[in-house]
Parts: C-alpha cells; sequence; structure tokens
C-alpha cells in the first residue's frame, strides 16, 4: 500500500468524500424501512448527525430544537455564548464587519475571557426547555471548567483539539489533560477528538472515550492544510478509525461509536462516511444556514480566534430554510442540503441497508467526480458568465 | 482490482465517459458502410438511440418524430402529459418560473393525479401518427396502470425506477411488483431499468426483461450522487452489465441489449458508452434542445416532484436546432450535439467498425481530459474573462 | 499494462502532455552546443517545427517565409488558397463572422470546388521565391490533384486524414487510395498520416511513406474527441509510433521521422513531444499568432467545412509578434509562444541533449499539471475576478 | 516504480506539494518544544527559511531585517542592486509600467552592466548593520565576481542556475566554472543549485556544496514546465535529494543541508517540504508581500532579462503586512502567508516533532487537493461570481 513518492520517502494513498460514490447492490428497500438510530453514550437518537460545536451553528436554542428532531448539537464552552451574557449584538457584529477585519474582530471578541457562570447558565437553559445538554471544550477548557460541567448536570461532554492525543509534551510548567483520568472522572460520557489514524482512536478507546471524533483538516472553514500541511482525506481516515473501533469491540465488547466530523456539506457526504464506517457524523455548514442558526447566515471556524496563528474562514452560507427542513425535510432545495434524514433513509433504501450496521457495508467505488472541461464550460454557463 | 481505501474497507475503481478515449486501428472504413441498425424487443431501428422519458423531451408529437426519423421516444406516464389534458400552459408554467420557486411548482404540479383515460389516449395518439408507441412508468405505477397500457396496444413498456432489482424489501401494507410476472403478463416486451451491476442486470434478464437501462447518477439533471451518495460512472457500469449480456446470450441463446441511461450530452459519448458494450443509448438533454422538445428549452429530471427528496435540476440547454438536424444533420453546431447519427457512423468508419457489434469490441485508452492550468485560462479567455 | 474498466472491457492508459515533465540529468550544455538539425524526405532543416496545412496558417508568403527561417510550412490544397484566386476577401469574411454564423460560412465557402489551376500556381509561386514548396492534401484530394501537384514540381506531399491506414474499406463505387502505389508514383517525398499506433505507423512506412505523422484528437482547433469519442493523449502516441520507426529503421535502414501534430502550443510542448520520441513537430495555432498569417489573428480547424458532421472550432488567438520573433525570437513575451527554436535549444542545454536523438532520450516524469483550488483561485485574481 | 508511456518510453510517477498532506501520528507536542533551529555552512539559524535573491525580495534593508528576526535573506548579485546606485527610482519603474511592456522594460533595464564596486558596497552596507551577508550569483557572476565577493567578506555565496551540474559542456571559447575548484577557493561556505536529482546532489556535495538547493520549475514567477517542458516536482525532488544528502553524511560525516526552493507559498508548504526531508526552505513571493519588501507588492522571476527567451511573469502580490508578521507573527491573515514560524512550531506540534530531524520522518499520505465540481461552484460563489 506504499507508494514510493522519492527516493528517501513512501507514502500512502489516501482517499476523500468527493473521490467515491456508493453503489447499489442485489437488494433494494423501501426508505419507510430503513432504521437510522444509534447511540452515543447512554443516550439513542434517531437521527445520527451532530450540530458542531461552533459559534455560527449552536446556542441554546439550537441545542434544545436539535434534541426535539431528534438530532443532537454541541455548544461550545469556550465560544461567545460563555464569554458573553448577551451574545447577540456579538453575533451581529461578526456577521457584520468587513473581510479584511474579520480575523481583527475576532481576536478581539475572543479576548474576553470564558465566564464559569455563563458556562453553568447556558448548560441548564437547554435542560430546563427539554434539551440534550452536550457541551464541548478543548483540553486545556476541560481541565479548568470540567467540574463546572460535571456540577451543572451536562449530559455529554466533548472533548476537542485540533489533534488529540494520550501521549501530548507540554512544557513542564503545565499539565496536560491526563484523558483517562478524566474520563473517569467525569460523571457524563465524554466524547474525545479530533483524530485520524487507527492508533489513536483505539488508545481513546482505552482512554474511556464514550465516542470518538474523526476527522483533521477536511472541513469548509478549516484552513489546516494550507497553514499547517496537515489534513487527511476523510474517507480513509473513517475507515481506518472504524477498524480500530471494530477491533477494540471484539477485544472489550464495547462499543464504541465513531463520529465522522468535518468537510461534510450534503445529504451524500454523510451517506458516503456512514458507508466508509462511521456510526454518525458532526456538521456545521449545513446547520448554520438554518433560519434559527446563531450566525446569521455565517459560518466561520473556531480555530480563528488565535492570536497566534489565525486559522479558520468566513463564510457566507446564506439562510436556505427552517432547521426541521434542513434536518427532516420537506426539502426546497434540489441540492442535497435540505432534508438529510430522508436523504440518508433513501440512500439506504437504495442500497438496501436496513440499519446503520448494513449501511457501513456496502459496496463503495473510487469514482473521482473531477472537473472536467465540459463541466466547468457547463457550470460557468450557468453562472451566467460568457454568453 | 480491490483497493485498500482505509484499514477497514476496499473499494473497486470505476470510469466515467470523461476519462476514456476511443483508439483507432489497423483498419478504416467509410462512414457510409457503418451499420448502426440494433433490435429492442421486436423492433428494430436504424439508429440505437432512445429519447428518455422526460417531460421536457418527449410528448406524443417526439414520439411520433423519433419514429419517424429512426430513432425511439418514450413517454413518461407519470408525468404531465398524463395529468393534463392540456399540458401546453403547463410547460410553459415550468419554463417560465424563476429559479428559486421552481421545486415548489414543480411539487404543486405532480400533486394532480395521473388519469388513467390519459394513458390510454396518448397511446392511441401516438400510434394514430403512425409513431412506435413507447411508455414508461415507476414499479409502482406499472402496477397501476399496466392493464391500461396492455389494452391501448403500447409497443414497448420500459418500467424505471432509480434502481431497480428482483428483491425489494417493502412495509407490509405494499405488494412490491413482482418484476418476472410483470413481464410475462404483459403482452409487450418490458424493458427494466436502471441498474449498474451484473449481478442484478443478469436477474432483470432471468426476469424476463426484453432489454435492460444501465446507469445511476451520472446524468446532468439527476443529482444522486449529491443527495444520496449514489452513483457508479457509466463505463465500468455499462462494461459489467454487457458481461452479464453476454453470459446470459451464452448460455440462453437470448440477446437482450443494455441501454446507457444517463450522462451522455455529444455524439462522442454516444459513440464511447457503445464502445464500453452498450447496445444503444438513452438521452435527453440532446433532445431537450430540439425546437420540437415540449421543454421550451429547458430541462429537467423526473426525480423533482418527490415532496420529500426533491432531487434533479431545471437545466436551461436552449433551443439549438431541429430534431432532424440532432437526429441525422446536417450539423450546424460542431460541438457535438448535431447530426448525433452522422456522429456514430464517422466514429465507426474511423475505428473499422462495420456494425455496432464491431463497435463494441474497439480499443479504449483510458484518458482523462481532466483540466489543467492552461485549458482553464484558454476558456475563460473563450468565456471573455480577463482580457 | 492493460486496466480493467469493467468486467467486459479493459483499457490502457494514455498519457498526455500536460501530464508530464522533462527531468534534467547529470550534464548540461549550453544551448549554443545544442544542434536541433533534422531531415524530413531528402531535405535538411535547422529547425524541427512545421507549419500546419491550414488555412489560417499558411498561404504562399508564409511558405517562404518559413523557409528563409530554416523550418517548413505546408499549404493545405483543398482550402481557401486553391479555391479562389484572390483569397484576401475571403480570409477577411471568416475573421469578422459572428460565432453564430461561423459554420454556416464555412460550409458555404469550401462549396466552390478547387481549381487545379490555383494549385499549380501557388506551388510555382513558393519555388518562384525560393521557398520549399511543401503542399497537403486528404487521400480523396491526393487522387484527383497528384499528378498536377507532381508536375508543378511541389518538394513534399503531405496526404493527411483524420485517421490514414492502409486498410480503407470504401463503397464499391469509390477506389480508395492505393498509399503505397502512391508513394511509388511521386516524385517526391510523401508524408502519411495521422495516425496513432505502433502497427500504422509500421504499415505506413512499409508503403512508403517519407514521414508520418502522429495525433489525432488532442488539437487546440479539433473536437474529434467531443464529436467522435477519439483521440489518443499525444505522449502515448508518439512513443509508440516512434517505437515503430525505431523497429523500421532496425530491418530496413531505413530512417522515417515521426511529426507529432497536434495539441502542441508552448515551447515546452515542442520540447516534450521530442523527448517522447518525435522527430519534429506540426504545429498551428502559435503560427496562426503572426503577423504574416493569413488569418488575421484567428485560427479554424479544417475539418469545419463537412456540410455532414462540422467538427473544429475558429478560435481568436490574437497576433502577438512577427514570425520571426516566434520561430526564433527575440521573445517578447514570457508563455512559450516567443523564440521556439531558444526553447528548444535551452531545453536542450538543460537535459544535457547535444541533438535531436539524445534530445529523443532523455527521462520523462509523469507529474500532472494539474489544477488545485489553489491554483484556480489565483488564476480567478490573476483575470480579475473577485477582489 | 517505471510507468510506461508508450511502446517506446517509461517514465517516473513524480509528485507535487499539493498532491500531499502530513498526517499526526500517536504523539503531539505543545508548539513552545518544537525546536526549529538549523545551521546552514557555519552559521546557525532559528527560522529554517531563506528569502529568495529575487530583485522584488531582497534588498539591503530586507537582508539585514531578515537575519535579526532569525532568518535569512539572499542578494543578487546580478540583480537590480549591483547595477544601479540607487535601485529605487528603477524599482518604481518595474512596478508601475503595464504588462505589455514588462519584458521589455525588463530587457532594457538588466542591459545596464553590474557594477562590481556596488557588489562590495551591497555586502558591506549589509555587515555594517549586522545582518548576514549572503549573496547570489550565477556560474558565470561567480567567477566574474568571486574574488571580489571573497574580498568583500560575504557569510554565504550562492552560485545558482536553473540547472546547475559538474558536467557543464560549454563552448570552446567559454570555460565553464569548475565548481570544486570554486568552493575550495571561496573562503565562505558556497552553496550550489538548483538540481532535482540524486546524482546531481550528491556530486555537489563531493564538490564542496555547503548547501544544495533543490527545485526546478515549481515556483510561481517561474515557467520553466511552460517554455522549457523541465519541471520536476517538489516532493519527489526533495526525497530523492535528502537521500543524496543522508547518503552522503553516512559515508563521509558531513551533513549537508538541502533548501527546498520554488513554488512554495504557505504554511503548510513549508511545513510539507520538510516533511518530505528538506532541512531549509527558499522562499520569494511570501516575503514579496512584505511592507519592506523592495518589490512594491510586486514579484517577479529573475530569469525575465533575458533576450533571447524571456522567462517568468510580474505576479501582482500585494502587501499584506510587516516583514515580522509574515515571519514570526501575530497573523492578520488566516490563509497561511503570515506567521510562517508560528505554522512550521504548530505543525511540528501537531505532528509531535521536537527537531527538524523529527519533522522529516512525519508520516506523509498522497491526499491531491483536486478541484472537484462542488469547490469551483463554492469558490465561484466566493468570488462572487454567478448569484
Amino acid at each position: 500500500m506504499d507508494i514510493q513518492i522519492g527516493r528517501g520517502k513512501t507514502a500512502r494513498r489516501a482517499y476523500g468524500i468527493d473521490e467515491i460514490a456508493l453503489i447499489p447492490g442485489n437488494r433494494t428497500l423501501d426508505p419507510s424501512l430503513a432504521d437510522t438510530k444509534w447511540r452515543i453514550g447512554n443516550i439513542e437518537r434517531e437521527i445520527p448527525i451532530i450540530a458542531s460545536a461552533m459559534d455560527g451553528v449552536v446556542d441554546v436554542r439550537m441545542a434544545v430544537l436539535l434534541s426535539e428532531l431528534g438530532a443532537l448539537g454541541v455548544l461550545n464552552l469556550e465560544g461567545i455564548q460563555c464569554r458573553y451574557a448577551d451574545p447577540q449584538p456579538i453575533l451581529e457584529r461578526i456577521s457584520t464587519v468587513g473581510k479584511d477585519e474579520f480575523v481583527g474582530l475576532m481576536q478581539e471578541l475572543y479576548a474576553k475571557p470564558v465566564e464559569p457562570k455563563l458556562i453553568e447558565q447556558r448548560i441548564q437553559e437547554i435542560k430546563q426547555q427539554g434539551g440534550i445538554a452536550a457541551v464541548s471544550a478543548t483540553p486545556i477548557g476541560a481541565t479548568k471548567y470540567g467540574e463546572i460541567v460535571a456540577n451543572a448536570g451536562a449530559d455529554l461532554f466533548f472533548v476537542q483539539a485540533t489533534v488529540v492525543s494520550t501521549a501530548h509534551l507540554a512544557p513542564e510548567s503545565q499539565t496536560p489533560l491526563d484523558l483517562a483520568q478524566f474520563c473517569r472522572d467525569m460523571p457524563m460520557p465524554v466524547i474525545l477528538g479530533n483524530c485520524v489514524t487507527y492508533d489513536v482512536t483505539l488508545n481513546l478507546m482505552k482512554a474511556g472515550a464514550a465516542g470518538v471524533l474523526v476527522g483533521i483538516g477536511p472541513g469548509a472553514a478549516c484552513t489546516s492544510r494550507g497553514v499547517l500541511g496537515i489534513g487527511i482525506p476523510q474517507v480513509t481516515a473513517i475507515a481506518d478509525c472504524a477498524a480500530a473501533r471494530d477491533d477494540y469491540y471484539q477485544e472489550t465488547g464495547n462499543y464504541v461509536p465513531i463520529i465522522a466530523d468535518g468537510g461534510l456539506i450534503t445529504g451524500g457526504d454523510i451517506c458516503k462516511c456512514i458507508a466508509c464506517g462511521a456510526d454518525g457524523v458532526m456538521i456545521g455548514s449545513p446547520f448554520a444556514r438554518a433560519a434559527e442558526a446563531p450566525g446569521n447566515g455565517y459560518h466561520w471556524g473556531m480555530a480563528t480566534p488565535s492570536p497566534i496563528l489565525p486559522r479558520g474562514t468566513r463564510i457566507r452560507v446564506g439562510t436556505t430554510g427552517s432547521l426541521e427542513q434542513i434536518l427532516r425535510g420537506p426539502a426546497q432545495l434540489d441540492d442535497g442540503t435540505h432534508n438529510l434524514l430522508g436523504a440518508l433513509k433513501t440512500s439506504m433504501g437504495t442500497l438496501g441497508a436496513k440499519d446503520i450496521k448494513e449501511m457501513q457495508q456496502v459496496e463503495v467505488a473510487i469514482a473521482p467526480s473531477l472537473l472536467t472541461e465540459g463541466k466547468v464550460y457547463q457550470k460557468a454557463q450557468q453562472l451566467g458568465m460568457g454568453k
């Protein structure tokens, strides 16, 4: 599998979502018979889709709505919501600032410290309205706010870094988060990520993860690949990490779901990730387009605020419909961004997959949807260029 | 042939039409000597091209004209033509509605039920004018309207679903169409599709298909790949299904043609599909550009009307000439969309293929017409961008 | 080398000019030491570049100028020059007609028959001014005008069809050109083409060709691939045909040059073709940009006039300098289209190749210059799109 | 590893920077622990980044500033700085001339001869201000000005040609530079380049190079590939040359760094080159965007001035921040062109690499960031095209 890229170096070919397509088999299924249920920690959900812990995507209201609709939303504890008692004017500034001032504004806004009281308040607001309180923090944030989160009664805790590993070297002045200890200490299931390899997935599961997030660098609002050179295409990452999950399950009897995170835009993308082995997916930009989303039609990466190395970009995604339309339909757009559940069920029906486990086994083809001259011409015409 | 795309998953490389080119051999042939005849069911046609069962492509008039010109057109029994006694104003609304209201309008227009009387009427209109009455329905429509179609004396019956299989699981309240029973019951040849695999092709032939449609996801007005993640490039699908046809013929002596359907735009595309093993092709958008086409210069997918999951897009294809020019020339455009028969004959001559069976054997190269920097620049200049 | 593209079909991977790059070796050379001489038939030329037999590229004046500058130009005997005593107003109409009327105008203009007297006259005009009279005709034209061309004293005769083969099946009413007989009958060397395979190259050499043109479908003004599905990337075609030349030479001691024809735009393209085995190249569009070119800044394919199947496109190439600048410099453009001889010499120097035979042996890498996201963005900015 | 590209020719697949991505391993590291130090000749630097010897990038002031910031800048001895006592008005003309007159102006400006006195003066200016005086010349310039450079006390001497080799054939009237003799004669370390192969790297090291520049044809302001057909993708070139360095070190105990030069734009590009084996990188366009850069927001190739074969292009790169921001941050852009050191440290931390030697060992994936239809559409929208 190793390819010689030069005399001194080999590399492995990795595949991205745009490079594959799903192939129907011998059986088809009525979509109504497709069962999309999955379980993360002790929580069962009808829809295997999680809204990303991003400030333009999830606030208290979105978290509650997503819970009601059968999905899940994760609130970022280190974002706008827990820095500002009234996030509304802040969000408005983000969505109206000029492109050139965006990075500067973000650095300014995120310089205000996180207020522990707001963490408690947001979690309680979600729970009081009947939502599932899933929250997210970086490893450093988890160390600082873990106890508050535990006491506030959060249901799920996502600890996310660009790359999380069980072997992190820190300066002597810092104590890196002991992930295994943290999982034991927390009263609720802890989901860890992001990672992209078999070994790290296995280590995180051994450390007690109730779920592992998979994906580094492929997201629309993520510029890791340009800035750091890092990024592994999702298909290969998911297949590798799914293999770790299966081996861990075989060994321990403990089934820890893996969640594809980053770079997913359409229903087709979600279907492909599950077909490559994911149990669920985490998506940002499709939800940022909901009328209820806090981003007012904008979407931005959470890596942006770093004063050292701003990454991420603000993208105008527009508002295309209600959250319900996006998640459960009826669809009013035909580009795969409305009725994600319907798309998943229809795809499963077409592929003859009765449940998520069967969907993980469907046949996959490498079939690059690369641009050809004809397609560019066609696209250019659709965009109104030329005559 | 299997490629490891990750630790837990293998995939097969599949090829699309834009990735191949045909290679001349040692012999050439005067185009006038190229014989393009083919046979579907009990019907022989000079031109192996079928117009798709789409509302912007085939109405009664087009079906008659196509028959006269040596080809074939399929009328969709579940489209506008059999829902509205006077389809003209309906078609006009479709071609004049704004882009944003298109999906909504389609959902409204296709909510009106199919009228069995109109099915009968349309078939008779075609036959009275001397045309071949080829009609199409979904499996559900075939169950409902099969008897009417049979009584009305249709010549060919196309039963088409995104993916048709002989093993379809339906809810208990529904009885899925028994394809084998249906083929036995119908007095006319039944063509089944679409499929993309060797096994399903073989099963459909065993079920009594008089033809098998090949192609899922590659069409211009089809967004299966984006919405569902499903779609297999045509070249591989055709070659696989052609192998099933050949094996079935070897076993039974019954030659059942396969028809490439979806994603074909130019004469070159048609030539390539036959070179990969197709006996005929079904095309939509090239005919939607005929002055006689019911779509008024627009083309749209038949999957659009679903109120749950609209797929397909309306594309402005324009009107570029008469149906005769498009099918038999003389060509007035040099982009491969006029004189499709002339293109096929010239290609066969250049490749030294005397008939369709020889054309199926010509040499093929993998030769991606991928975009390079230079081509984009050139294209941009042709489109009048830059200086 | 065969790749399974589906169960019923294999294909070979073929490579195009944009997919390769030349790799320097251990030796370099001062460009002044690079010897670019080559020989076609009994004629030796300093520059291995031939101007295509296209109406926008070569007329009498261009043929003479090209001869003086050390290269060669081929006059098309079935083009404007031998249909009209005064081609000037005709060429003007071609370069000023609107895009939509172009194909119609071409069909009209080329309907006027070729005048044998003009053939004689043009050849004599070239020779009287000291030029090398290289002319071109289709196989049918060669049959008709061969004797006139011979009597007029042409120096080289190019017989060109899209695909020329020694085994051409024609209707009984026609007698196809016997290429071997024709080569024997003509008093001057006959160059045959175009072809793309080892076998046909070998057959044409056995038939007496003094040169073989290689290339089908890759040219800028050629739309064979779109219309007919036919076209083999130049790199593979050249390498295959060069192998035939070498084998033929080994067997007979007769060295018959092969000439890469089609799809070459820059000096780099010329260098790559020779590095893959070509002895010389035939180019159109780079010369169509000369101030002296008859096309007035336009370039069009010679396949266009067919009333049955127009192929080819008129491209606005612009006028960028004198023929001398384009061929021998000094260059005023830095995009590889000026000073083609200088580019070839510099490339040979950089690669350490002393002559054309050594240049044919330099190392080649497969190194696709594919478009990436970053490049499109950059290009878009250069074109003034976006901000 | 050899691929048959045709019957007569094989080629090797070479990989470019855009085709790979770096993969995190099992360990992560706090970026503050990442040690980026490297050594070239007898000089140790904190940042393994060298500013290219290009007129729009390095003048005396830039060389001094780069030294202060922990990096290095190379002054081109054959550029504007040593031809004109007052380069300011010259640089202004270059940045304000129209696109069409650019090549002509460059040919005029570089026709003025290099003044040996200015060479001496520039070197002393750098040293007097505490900078490291690294200078560059072509092999011919090195012959002419070597003694002056040595006497002026330059710290590092870069001898650069498009391709430098130890076996250069020159006309009898010329004596090519004997690289080994030159390295022995010079009192300071001599860096040689550019090359792309194992063999030439080894030969240059044996000749006494204190560093080898790697890269031919991949740069933004370099058009070698279009003009000459020459160019090898950086990833393969670096890996090949790194293997030569390692073998040379094993044999001699002498560690000679290799420097990736050309085609690098972002922090991610730098990280990838080191991950493939480079010890340092040389970059032009990122520094041309510094407020302090002499190019006034423009960047152009040094091959341009040739009156025979102008190569290179002037690109408007704009001015995006101070040199310090570009090199050490804080970043105000999120596209990977600010805070290159921060990017490298963060990438090393994410990949768990403690120093440059460990960074050279991280895992690499072939993961083309190719354009897909969706990405072009997205990009087009970002550029404000279409609706």
